[in-house]
């Protein structure tokens, strides 16, 4: 057998990653088959499952690429978050949300889901920490009641964006109503 | 054939609903078959959908139910339906969810959906513009801004309590979050 490189190793599970998201994005999660993986990716089921065990795995690996990428936008501060899901692509916000109902009824992956990359979310619940002892948000309310609120207007903007519903999003209004929210009282 | 009486008719409705939300709720909205239908709403095929033409068409109805629910629920103060969503059944919020991407995919669909209750929400438009006159909620964004935040939350809500994240959430606290959002400024 061939050795393969590193670097080629790499290249191909971008490769992959990249054409799974479009996959994702085009068909939603549950409707996305082998066939369509094979179709925007440009490799056979063999190439791509010697890579991923598993369909759910692939989509596990996009999602831990994307909330890193959230994190580390988080570090430069929080409103960088919310611009972000705003101006995602809404498609695949749609599979994103597809997902949400297997973590429900599976336990298991559940755990799994919510322990991607435990490294850069310890460093997320320093930087907000910080935030409040730098009273830039207030500090009477739970650090857990504050931080999560934020993950909520996330998922709700997720919802409505991912749902097509309305007109678009009153970006600035809606950054200004989070402030009030979490300025110091 | 027999006349059947105004309030069977209307009882019939009732238990097939009923059932159908127990049914959504079980197997989430695409696995729910035919046959989980009958099982939990106690009768034949044929006697469901003489009531009801489709599947979609029964999600529509409660669906329908839920949102006059949650406007009766509005016009008595928003903080009211922030307390409903926390304290609903997670796995009909779940059901609700998988619809969310089929009104993506759907036009048609999502006029329908977008214009259940026309006049209840006109009432609702003007409770929330009196709100606004009296003070109790700012005047300094648009008035879309401010009414679709508290949307947001509230899918938000449903996300996480659907996908069943987490702890559980505070609701307290969420609550006075959301109150420093929308005060006068």
């Amino acid at each position: 057998m061939p050795k393969v490189s590193e670097a080629h190793r790499a290249a191909r599970r971008t490769q992959i990653l990249d054409g799974a998201r479009r996959a994702f994005a085009k068909h939603g999660f549950h409707e996305t088959t082998v066939a369509h993986l094979e179709e925007e990716i440009g490799l056979s089921r063999g190439a791509i499952f010697s890579y991923f065990p598993s369909k759910l795995d692939l989509f596990h690996a996009l999602a831990e690429v994307d909330q890193e990428r959230l994190i580390h936008l988080w570090l430069g501060g929080w409103e960088n978050v919310i611009r972000h899901i705003v101006e995602d692509d809404p498609e695949w916000i749609g599979a994103y949300l597809d997902v949400s109902r297997m973590l429900r009824n599976d336990p298991e992956l559940r755990r799994r889901w919510e322990q991607r990359n435990p490294e850069l979310n310890a460093e997320l619940e320093r930087s907000f920490a910080a935030w409040v002892d730098a009273g830039e948000i207030r500090a009477d309310l739970p650090l857990d009641t504050v931080g999560r609120f934020i993950g909520i207007v996330f998922d709700g903007l997720a919802i409505q964006l991912g749902a097509g519903f309305g007109h678009p999003i009153d970006l600035e209004g809606t950054l200004e109503l989070l402030r009030s929210a979490l300025a110091p009282k």
